[in-house]
């Protein structure tokens, strides 16, 4: 008994145009069930009606459930169930409970569990094994909720990766085969047990970017209180001066280039100590520990966030000339001047034009190459890359990147490194502490570029294995 | 009888060598034709032969048809017709007329028009809906049409979305699967009536962007000339000066940054009406005024101009201090106060030391968020990210640079509200109308932001309605 | 005789419980062998057991070849060939040797070789070539090879194209059926004889870059010697100044435009070369040269390396009013001028700054323009644009961009032209230079767009010929 509410009736004239021509030969598309009207109930169905299923709603209410895509139709939950055998559940969990008592007509059914949580932890168990609880004689499939309305409404899928889980390897074949007409890449993750991990996908938020953004708040705040103590109060204290206005900008743009060269320096530490962790141990088939591999995972997400402040560093420099202190300091400078009629400040001192565009000079062509390694991170030019395209910018390019920004701090600090005034209350200066951790890593890499050492890590590399026995070298190794 | 040009029989040696091995078993590929020997027929023929088919050329003239991809064939266009079942028409609509004479030889044939226009509007009906009268006999489907011979010969077609628009299911099947084949992703626009709709998608200039631009272009004429006449002619009819260089670049950065938060409200305030239509209203199923939809679809448009004017207000006032009447100013200070020796102004004011820095920070820390909100509408960024991060990034990132970027401008009004000389003929200045819709919206983001407001609308936005019968809450609500 | 080793009996629980529900139904996934347990064997396993295929590795210590994905089976070379028709070899070329000596085991198999080289050149015959003499009863596929083991384990394949070569058309297209599964899109290239070529292609370093990059580093190094002559040599021999300090920005900060100007020029000149070819020929059917081929083909990267060195000239200039020497500049020019109490270069010359501010702001638009270039190269931008859409940018904004850039640099000289001062040594000044081609192609551009011109041309783009007989004219032209 079949209820075709106003909607399928609305369809345009075309839709219903399409059949006689070929109507003998083609084979009826096969028919998909979907119960919800909602949002994405009403996306799917559009998005499956053009890639060429037949669609059927199942509603509490076929008669009045608001517009539906033109072409599909819309039933009472039992007979929409009867007439297909895939049914996406679109539908809060809270409301699964009608599903347990229309069970008998599920049974054999392949039910697709597309249902998100609003936070983690709400329930006790995944939505999906909940619903496979309910009606024990489907076979439940969780997946397909990353996507949202949204992307299924405008058409973003081609490409697009999706995961599935379920317990019937032959009702996720079903699945993947439906998610493959719709343009979309699947990746099986196993029996329904992985349900919860699914549903935690799409209440992420950033995961891969919470100890990069850790670290970085950490060495922000730190030299952000060391310079306070070391200019503001120390100036209020023993200069008596106020000078706390610097907090905004001055100090700003101090903390920011320091945070960034460390935290570009991180980016390339873990490498050297890998490297020399395989020295040492002689081969390659050995786990790094744990806290390394995280580093390394996370070394896109440094760079990123070391881009950032270096933009912000460059932003700030820009700015400085009009700021009103700036302004104050250059008149303050020449009435002095020409009130006690020195001439002496005002000779020029090549030294000093050399030293300081060197200084900038530097600054810049670093910001290039930390602009250019930027733009080689982004998924589209990234992607466009041969392997060793993208690890020559990666790692040549990102060395020589790290060695100028290095260079630009030591020239920042070539004629203060002995005057004892530098030494405020007997601690070093900020460009000082932010100069060692890039010069370890620039050793390291030296070291590493050494032939003897490279001779023997290019070995390691390619398989070989400093405490093979005998009878093994010079068999098979592998890619 | 088989014309073969000279082109297939320069075919490499290594295409003729491919048989041998697994010939007896291999099942021989499907042949495809093609009309027309342009680029389009060209580049469409390389690609269909990279993915496996055989492909014919119909030629007016077969022997002397220029060079062809290499393992095609060439012959006139009844033979190539004759052996295949499925034919590209990759000639000009102008000489359409050809077809109708060889029409008994397409009967039962799938012809697929890839035609376009130069221009929209030059013929009364579509290219297709005219081959089709033509060529009664055969199915006609239009499409592909958005292919250009370049993407074709540079491989550019994974993930692509192409439409498809025919009367018969079959035909359509037919180009669809082929389609497939060529990496493409496929979208059915129903019968040959939409051949139209099809034909002008090439020809269209950024629909999207113009309402934005319109927008952008009428608030920069309207500020522009606002400032004009309060600036400069104000200037010269009541100090008798004449600033008009100023035009160039100081009216030109207020204007930018005023047009750029205005268009970034913009952005948000139909999100805030929309939430307190749907208040209001009591429900989200039924449907926003046409307006606010046609508003919400440029949000992401009028969002990147306000990106591109921030980034030209920004690069103009880094250009300032460089400028000659800035320069200019500075000097003729410093030579007035030496000449008059009064010292006032060159006392340090620590309040207008922090007020400017802070008004420097925030613009900056803006102009930072706004960039990034426009890296995450690169489609291959955004992309990559979860629905809750972009959401994150362009809900609660996008209202706090619309806070922040509100109160740069604030802050750049604080001490002149009051001041009477602010209101040169009685008009307010510039940035006191520019901060007038930012702070709307925020308002209302508050608004919506007030527990009590937030509970009923992610009730409302969960699927409750206020007008419920009593019956029916509790029961069934979708995703 | 199976031997099956450790790993898969550490199965996860949940890959066992896949089966008992549809196990009847269902028909066994496909098994596939991988030769080498390296990390590409390992993450290629990965990811065909994801795709849904069976999965067995054949190691020479098939009891201790560390971790091996789960699910997935371990035994010697012998017995895993015999239980796959599709062998991949993931072994380095030199340890093929094995292979030779179980050739019986392999008759009649897909062997796919995903062989790389460290460099170009080292061996006679490509590795596939050799595989294919040492095994010669198994039909040899060279593909895949410019995966990566990091791509395949972080799934980045979606619409990825990957290359096939290979003897046996049966043997690729069961290859080619296997990477369509893993999202793959293949492009097949031919015969085994093309093994060579695919084996180079991860070994390319932007071979693209090079003919772009050579131009500008010897466009740089000429300007940057003719400056250094004209500028720092003539003021040091002719004045006795040593203003060397100028070489490292405001040097760089003349070659940096000059170099990018002509750059951007260089893009849109072959171009205007091909319509006047194409003109003075009469048809679109005859090749160009190859030299314009090659130049036409890297007009992108000519494009990208003139707005790197654009950016570099943005940088360099908002840094300069923060430099020591425009300081010191400044501060002397008052204190002189206090001193000498002359005042008339104070006196505001509004001719200079409407001059100089129309000076900055065309730079300024120049800069938003290029950058809107660079933009939409990006592959993810530029791939959502409508073919129109992107020709409308690359050639309109385009040739606007140069127009803009062009009047910045004549603005830049218009009062120093006749000026003998500017001709040191009887040398052209560099902006005159570099403003040669950017003028001869504005000039050609606007020449084809007259209006006699421009019909000719679209008429001989649309596939008409100057020197058809009668009888062809009027006949079918081709898209």
């Amino acid at each position: 008994m079949t209820v075709v509410n106003g909607t399928s009736e609305m369809m345009k004239p075309e839709s219903v145009s399409l059949h006689p021509l070929g109507a003998a030969a083609a084979p009826v598309p096969e028919m998909l069930c979907i119960f919800g009207t909602g949002d994405l109930g009403h996306s799917l169905g559009l998005r499956l009606l053009q890639s060429g299923y037949r669609v059927v709603y199942g509603s509490r209410r076929p008669h009045s459930c608001g517009l539906l895509p033109q072409g599909s139709q819309v039933m009472s939950h039992e007979a929409a169930a009867q007439s297909a055998s895939l049914i996406f559940i679109c539908v809060h969990r809270e409301h699964y409970g009608f599903l347990e008592t229309m069970a008998p007509h599920l049974a054999g059914k392949v039910l697709v569990d597309l249902s998100n949580n609003l936070k983690k932890g709400i329930y006790p168990e995944p939505n999906a094994a909940y619903l496979q609880r309910l009606v024990p004689g489907a076979a439940v499939v969780k997946g397909l909720n990353t996507l949202s309305a949204w992307a299924l409404q405008n058409g973003l899928l081609a490409g697009k990766q999706v995961y599935l889980c379920g317990n019937s390897a032959e009702a996720k074949r079903a699945v993947a085969e439906m998610s493959t007409k719709l343009g979309l890449t699947v990746l099986d993750k196993g029996s329904l047990s992985a349900a919860g991990e699914l549903e935690d996908f799409p209440l992420q938020l950033f995961p891969e970017w919470r100890l990069p953004l850790r670290v970085a708040v950490g060495l922000t705040a730190f030299f952000f209180f060391y310079l306070v103590i070391r200019d503001v109060i120390y100036g209020y204290v023993e200069q008596d001066k106020d000078i706390s206005y610097r907090i905004m900008v001055s100090l700003a743009n101090k903390v920011f280039p320091i945070v960034s060269l460390i935290m570009l320096a991180l980016c390339y530490l873990p490498g050297g100590i890998a490297a020399f962790l395989q020295l040492y141990r002689g081969t390659k088939y050995r786990r790094f520990p744990d806290w390394l591999d995280r580093w390394m995972l996370c070394r896109k997400q440094m760079g990123l966030i070391a881009l950032g402040l270096a933009f912000l560093h460059v932003i700030y420099t820009f700015m400085t000339p009009t700021r009103y202190s700036v302004r104050h300091k250059l008149i303050t400078l020449v009435v002095d001047e020409m009130k006690n009629n020195k001439s002496i400040p005002f000779d020029f001192d090549n030294t000093e034009a050399w030293g300081q565009d060197s200084f900038y000079a530097l600054g810049i062509l670093g910001f290039f190459l930390y602009v250019l390694l930027g733009l080689t991170s982004l998924p589209s030019v990234g992607g466009s890359l041969s392997w060793r395209e993208f690890n020559f910018i990666q790692s040549k390019l990102g060395h020589l990147t790290l060695f100028i920004c290095t260079a630009h701090g030591y020239i920042y600090g070539w004629n203060k490194f002995l005057r004892p005034s530098t030494y405020k209350w007997y601690t070093p200066p900020v460009y000082m502490l932010c100069l060692i951790v890039p010069s370890v890593v620039l050793v390291l890499k030296a070291l590493v570029l050494l032939p003897c050492v490279d001779r023997t890590l290019t070995r390691i590399r390619q398989g070989w294995e400093r405490n093979q026995t005998t009878e093994e070298i010079g068999k098979v190794t592998n890619l």
